[in-house]
């Protein structure tokens, strides 16, 4: 995925589309049969994920930003409930089972090198599990305040900043 | 919109599609390039605004819904800051400038009888404008806890039932 959105071609019936305004921009629309292309924004979660004064992050495995560090993160499914999504992509990432807590923030961030449009952050306790990195993480482990790695994106760095200060 | 997704016809080059399983569920691929095409959420913006004990709302033109009464509230475009979109619609539909003071919560409420897949709910204030009924309303005014009318759309009923319990 990138920032820019292209569809040259109508999903329901294959014939090329023209930008042409609609609802106020202009968008994708059909040749033949007139549908009109509305696209969605990416969305993405994180959790922030605090135990004993450490928090959770995991190593990216795969670019953009290989090798940094962020909290677990990750697209939600069109159909899911993001507090389904962020629960699934930390055991995706981790192998561990969390509770979440509250919402922290929703974050618009295009021009920072992620692939999300907008990233909803929610606090998180670990209620199960074993700490294993696994699918997009290369790496997971817990860090003090003092001894944070380098991050990746400007979700995570806010949140942890926010963290850092004991705003969180 | 509704809550199928479908895209017989790859947006790139316009071959047929067919579902597979890619990242965990079916998604549709393209038979000759192989592009993946990836569903994002619909995200809506909604605005709680309150003044002097009074909530702003407005009475829908379209159906689904229409006749009844929600916060303003709209889609939001994929390149839009959450933030600026509610700000956008607000003004569309009431013409009032107003002053997002903040994130009041995320809902997803799929069954709802609404478009949206996600709603972010925000705070905001008037800051300025006359309020005039426009675009998606037919009518726009100013209600008393004791006094709302009949309500559309869970993310708006549970927001203002938040209001009248004194919590927002």
């Amino acid at each position: 995925m990138s920032r820019e959105r292209v569809n040259h071609y109508c999903p329901l019936c294959g014939s090329p589309t023209e930008l042409l305004e609609r609802f106020g921009i202009e968008r994708p629309v059909c040749t033949t049969c007139g549908h009109i292309v509305f696209f969605a924004p990416a969305v993405a979660v994180l959790a922030l994920i605090v135990q004993n004064d450490h928090v959770l992050l995991v190593q990216r495995a795969n670019d953009p930003k290989k090798g940094l560090w962020v909290t677990p993160a990750g697209f939600m499914e069109w159909y899911e409930d993001p507090v389904v999504a962020i629960r699934r992509e930390v055991l995706e990432e981790t192998n561990l089972d969390v509770r979440v807590d509250r919402l922290i923030d929703v974050f618009h961030t295009p021009d920072d090198g992620g692939l999300a449009d907008v990233v909803i952050a929610y606090a998180a306790s670990v209620i199960g599990g074993e700490l294993q990195a696994a699918d997009d993480a290369q790496a997971a482990a817990w860090f003090t305040r003092g001894s944070l790695p380098e991050l990746a994106f400007l979700p995570t760095q806010r949140v942890l900043a926010r963290w850092v200060a004991g705003e969180l």
